[in-house]
């Protein structure tokens, strides 16, 4: 009997819900799956930045993780921060999404070979078709130029938006994944916004799309002024624990339409399960799973 | 939830039959346990002695395949030939049977620490006590003195045998492993008889057990003259595959009592299903989905 066997390789991912996430649903398959956590080393308490490196963080012990997980009989591996970019030299060949984006959240081997693919932005694409069908996407302004808002910034140009304004707290950080967006999707596409210009920019735009860690539990609070929000735009997040942040609060509040980050994560998890197991998750149920699990 | 990923270390495994015995056990438990097949490099075809060196086999890869393992999120491992021995240099600790032995076909790692067991003579103690109750055992003679003669002779002397006289094709092998049944039994517990010798010796004795691989598939017919065969001996069989050998067809028809090799094998997985689960299978049911395996 074929049997799934796949890790997670990251820091700080000991409470990480996708081995709940994945196993569930394969059960409902009835496939034997199983799901491991390999911890490469908790980051520095309150960091926000990398973590100190940690014994098993470098770039070749990512490798050796690897090829021992191939050795020893794994399907395939998700990756997570801060190992979606290091891992790529270890890598035999890139799906064209994930050489694009050039970040790796998952690994699958096939006949031996090592190959990278992106289900982030795929994740994020999804969740927004179908958690906010018919947004005017003219002009969106998005918060936070980190590594998930490089995948939520090229779901977004993917899909059509017009212009993509970020605003990041390191403006450098900004400035480079527009740049990158302009080369890819082509000039007037990407562009950024000062921290202190971003009401001004919100009261023109169709959306928001929040992609900080503000307003998870460990860093509770609005990731920007709530007199920011209007009634016309829509308001998207990517965090998901809790699947109400204040931010989408605060929204709904005055009455937009919001997007939770639940449909990014779900749908991650649900293309990776596709990619390992050749098989189509509901993902409708997973995200019902989710809502459980983050509801503990 | 607890869940379970246990590997089996060894050359040529790839029929093995422990993942099926296992998981269909575990199965029943409500367990999410998954049973990987780890193959060091397949032996030499028609090989009688230990293969030709693979990649991987030798005594330093197995501690990098166990060190892994442990790294990866396996639960344990199983380990058989030829690294029964080998194994035994990176292990933190054996059990005292698994000492004694000088053989680990189980390894847990129980906190971080590896330590080695053998359910090999437990397993074939447990088979002999419960399918063949009040046999004599004044006299024994055991044909073939490997790595399952050595466990097999374990149990028998452990078990209370007066004698255990050994065979084997290479009569220093069988001299070796008596004189050291002698030195962990006390002298007059074990000794030796040429293979020209053996109807004589069967004669006299209660029970014949045989542990060389003839009767298998891959190497068909008796392992000795049927008529070294008589009624009043006990007759146990370490093949299981298949189940009902030249051998144990012989020793029936002439109306001796017989113990098949499904049972040893039953219970070296059922011991090492408990040390890694903390669970007690069934191995009464396990026993009947052995016979189902190998029935195909």
């Amino acid at each position: 009997m074929t049997s799934h066997l796949i890790g997670l390789i990251g820091s700080g991912i000991g409470p990480s819900l996708s081995p709940a996430l994945h196993e569930r649903e394969a059960d409902l398959h009835g496939l034997r799956y199983l799901y491991r956590i390999i911890d490469i080393g908790a980051p520095e308490p309150g960091a926000q930045a990398a973590p100190a490196p940690a014994p098993g963080a470098d770039a070749d012990s990512v490798g050796d993780l690897l090829r021992w997980a191939r050795r020893l009989g794994f399907t395939g591996l998700n990756i997570t921060h801060p190992c979606k970019q290091t891992v790529i030299p270890h890598l035999d060949d890139l799906s064209p999404d994930a050489a694009t984006l050039g970040a790796v959240n998952t690994v699958t081997f096939d006949g031996g070979r090592l190959i990278g693919h992106n289900t982030d932005w795929t994740g994020f694409a999804l969740s927004f078709v179908r958690g906010l069908p018919h947004a005017a996407t003219d002009r969106v302004v998005q918060l936070g130029a980190g590594g998930a808002g490089a995948a939520v910034a090229h779901a977004l140009l993917t899909l059509g938006t017009g212009r993509l304004t970020i605003a990041d707290a390191q403006p450098e950080r900004a400035e480079g994944l527009a740049a990158e967006l302009e080369r890819r999707f082509g000039p007037g596409r990407a562009g950024t916004v000062p921290l202190g210009a971003l009401g001004a920019e919100l009261a023109g735009a169709d959306g928001l799309v929040h992609a900080t860690p503000t307003g998870m539990a460990a860093h509770p609070g609005l990731p920007l002024p709530a007199d920011h929000l209007h009634p016309g735009l829509w308001v998207a997040d990517i965090v998901y624990r809790p699947l109400e942040t204040a931010l989408l609060r605060s929204a709904r509040e005055i009455g937009c339409r919001t997007l939770d980050g639940g449909g990014m994560v779900v749908h991650q998890a649900a293309h990776a399960f596709r990619l390992f197991t050749g098989i189509e998750p509901d993902a409708g149920r997973m995200l019902a799973h989710l809502a459980d699990l983050v509801a503990v």
